[in-house]
């Protein structure tokens, strides 16, 4: 860093549930930045967002956000579908650009800004997935990089939502539950995968119509075969489970639990509600880190081709759960820009 | 039982290492049992295996210990192919029979040994499950009888092994290692496995040329979603685990750990060495039952049937991993006599 | 042992509900045992407690099963202040003894045995202190001896019911409960205890007027500081604890769970209900280690003296609790036959 | 808070190892704060600490800082006698103190800073217990006041540290390591300590000749008791367990690992090395607290009452250590204006 106390300021587009929390942290909890100007399809919530929070501007539109002379940074926090365009914008005017996964709606949309990126011959955007950021995670990877366990070769995984709601769609399990999934795979193991295969378990009464749950494997391009469980109507709580098996023993993510009750016949560790619960403390870290990332001009986070990788991993799924077939994952090349974590 | 203690006077043929250890629980662990009889293709050690055992006579050959009058019950802990011959004996002395597993070499053996309990009427014999005896694996059970997790949808186990002999082919990760698991998800669930599926990761090069670990799938009648880790060459410990995924919650195998160590920067519970170590009371208690079976003359213990269908799924398992492809499990249509756990 | 399959018969002082269990665990459960004779001071009862055992003679009194040709070892499950006389009348036969705790109702009582055994020159009698053979204790000396945590500085143990009856008297905190702490204190740590000091916490209204729980302050000859909690109404369930502090580590008995269910926001390892469910397991090894013994000529389990400290340390323990004070344990000298575990 | 985005200046007092964590925390960590102001006994040594940090003075004295009309709030780090010199001039000028423990050297010092913040009419101190900002701890606080175990009834505690330094000195064991644990039971509980007793077991070879570990005990008002080993040399990490025993069941501070590993023979959570690695993120929320509650001018921290406490418990401590007899504390009665946790 340049400055010991830079200060970044920061455009938020969007300002739902999402983006208000982004509001929220960057106001109360993240060292070094300050929310300058929002934007919103709904003018009003982007007024009542930052009401209160001194200088803060509000545009009638996301593209004014990034094109904002106080702008330092961008956080895209919008409706999906339009994430591409201020994705593109912020590339365009050189400003680092945090954006909310999915990073754009397509596998098109998502080379178009990797493309963007090459022109422009830096990286300038982090996508949202937050669990690298976990401190339970990172352990896990440091585990694997200390060798300890020596080479990775199975993970068994499992996402599990208590319920969601009526518009949760059977493709979600992938778009949006097993994404997750996809993505710490690729950045635990380093590597690719190959190949994706959606199987269909007895379905859970709780869950109505939908096929739940679901076991998804994969198969990376060294080889490591990953079983994830889906199960969105589990019922008992957020649970996020993922062990890691090598050649000389595994490592799992922990409990967790803060602290152990003795009652009624049982010593019980309580388990997360949400994910909300599950996962604020690397949200923060994310935030934070990112923050500290665009002080210093150069982010390690999940890149534009992370946001591209998901995007391929979610098609593919989508159409082995249509199917009922094993589908290969086919990436472009991964142009250097992307070969290291920091450009 | 007809009477409050009494005294089941019992045959082994075969006293190899499982043998032995048979003779040596049904003397010092089993009450109501005596060793009184018991053969092996070699007599010398036959004779050493009952060296200071009181009233115990040593015959010539296995079927002399199935006829010998003083004999109430037999255990075969033979060489496997041998298997067929010497419960068929037993059957046909009307005389109950404990045999290791296999049941017998091949499909067709096994469904000879059904076709003469059929025809003898009664089931006499019963095959050495003894997960089903394993306090952990009966409390597993326990609360799927309960119904606190709801239908079960998923199961998710592990079979670990910290090394094995030179001796370990390619199909004993599914005729000897995951044996136990295709017998204990019939028995949890209480119905058929209809498809198997066997994958192969990436290989431990602790393993040298063997296939290990493998990832393998079973589907069940009702949908129920089993996928199988066999680690043969882990190095860690022997290690069981098993989830079952239902739609309330989960249940999982606990560590069982008698103590926690906290040494060295962590608090570490202690993993079996071996499967001695891991299931020597399912052993004991598995002995101890079969005994007062026989003397209550009824069994509830794994029957010829549950050997036939672990026969079926070894085969069926060896065929997905030599073609790579899911394989379809053909079960006979299943006897009366098997119906239920009682006769 | 001299036989490979010894066979001990047994007589029964005693057919309550304990004695009952004793008949039931060596006919049912322990290898190498029949029970031939038993006595009660409910001839009815005793004829009850053998009904369907073939060829157990009832007694008309405890001093005629100890003097039955037939007996070759004698357990005294009869009323505390009955113990005294069987047991001498036991060690004048030359029979070995087991007896359940008290050894005798007084020190004084518990010394006349001492000196009995001394006199005849050899040990005959063995104290039913059952955690010396449960697995998680056994492995907890394991620990201990192994010199992986050090030399021990402190013990932190709590031993926990869920209720009590109304039968239950402020010094039974010590007779009856804490006493098992006593006897694994002096058995884990290899000395004696020279001082105890019992603190009255806020007692617990779920407990009525009993003093109800209690901390006990032991101090051993080598300084070593041991805390138990009594709660004898904690109404969870029956939960033994042990924590050995060492100079290097610490070591405590594991959770013991053979689940863990996920539901309703939490992850639970079921608690033993009552002491039956938590110790049968140590109840049947010490009975079969104690039927080996007999066969054996030899015990290695806990001794009259080891009964005399436990009444010493009752005695003191009511004193401070009577008083508020920290109270001297004095032992008579150890007599030679009790200084190994082996005669 | 009146605006939604404060700022916070803040000058910091001392510029050792503690005073430079604040400061990096303040900037790289906190939000909504500055560091603008520092001063150290050794000039050159606060140059150092503010090097590169934009738009921070560095004054001749701590108390120029607290003068300062650009510093809003003062954070005092020095040396623990000069501590009652900068909280004074703190009140004096009517600015928010955040104070390291110890409040002052001496409990005379800290009655003074509670009749000076008497005298200003509120209150603006805060002392640094951080253990009330641990999410565990929190947690255990939830535990109590959900009324899930009913009424406390006993709480047993360890405090563990791998080793000391040579300067620590048997003293330290009260006023350093267990005056946590003071701190921590009258926050759980909400009561006055009433008695402290110190004992010690035999000690630790690898601490030379300090008397180390102890067992404290200490009383309640409500008759609560609880038991708090320290050792500062067990080696194996650092190791904070507390579990509290409620009439109706127990709650205890999990383990809290963020990954188990399996191998050699064990299955592994890892315990922090050292206080900063388990307390970091209860240091990263007492900052933000403290700077909102400045923002917002009311803080629920602890008081100077709370360090007043502290002090009087140290001592108590000391004396029982000095004299190996209970020693009843005797705190002056607490001013109104500490009966709540909100002015």
């Amino acid at each position: 860093m340049d400055s010991m106390n830079p200060h970044v300021r920061v455009g938020v587009i969007g300002t739902g549930v999402i983006g208000k929390e982004h509001i929220r942290r960057l106001t109360h909890v993240t060292a070094g930045a300050e929310v300058v100007a929002v934007a919103d399809v709904d003018p009003a919530r982007a007024r009542d967002a930052v009401a209160g929070l001194t200088g803060a501007r509000v545009h009638a539109d996301g593209l004014e956000v990034v094109r904002d002379d106080q702008v330092d940074a961008v956080v895209v926090a919008s409706w999906g579908p339009t994430h591409e365009e201020y994705v593109l914008a912020g590339i365009d005017a050189g400003k680092p650009v945090f954006c909310e996964k999915p990073l754009a709606a397509t596998q098109e949309a998502c080379v178009r800004i990797i493309d963007a990126e090459l022109a422009a011959g830096r990286r300038l955007v982090q996508v949202g997935f937050m669990r690298r950021y976990d401190a339970a995670y990172r352990a896990l990877k440091d585990v694997l990089a200390s060798g300890s366990i020596g080479l990775p070769l199975m993970m068994h995984c499992a996402h599990r939502n208590p319920s969601v709601s009526s518009h949760y769609t059977p493709d979600m399990a992938l778009t949006d539950t097993a994404v997750h999934e996809f993505d710490v795979t690729r950045w635990l193991l380093d590597e690719e995968i190959v190949a994706i295969n959606v199987l269909t378990p007895r379905p859970n009464r709780r869950g109505g119509e939908l096929q739940d749950p679901l076991l998804i494997l994969l198969e990376t391009e060294n080889g490591v075969l990953v079983d994830v469980e889906t199960s969105v109507n589990i019922g008992y709580g957020y649970d996020i489970r993922h062990e890691v098996v090598g050649e000389d023993g595994t490592a799992e993510l922990g409990a967790g639990s803060p602290v152990v009750l003795r009652r009624d016949g049982g010593a019980t560790g309580p388990i997360p509600a949400d994910w909300e619960e599950r996962f604020s403390g690397a949200y923060e870290v994310e935030m934070q880190e990112w923050v500290h990332s665009v002080a210093a001009g150069a982010s390690s986070g999940p890149t534009s081709w992370d946001g591209y990788a998901a995007a391929v991993l979610s098609d593919a799924g989508m159409e082995s759960l249509r199917t009922g077939a094993k589908v290969a994952v086919k990436l472009r090349p991964k142009p250097d820009l992307y070969a290291t974590r920091t450009p």
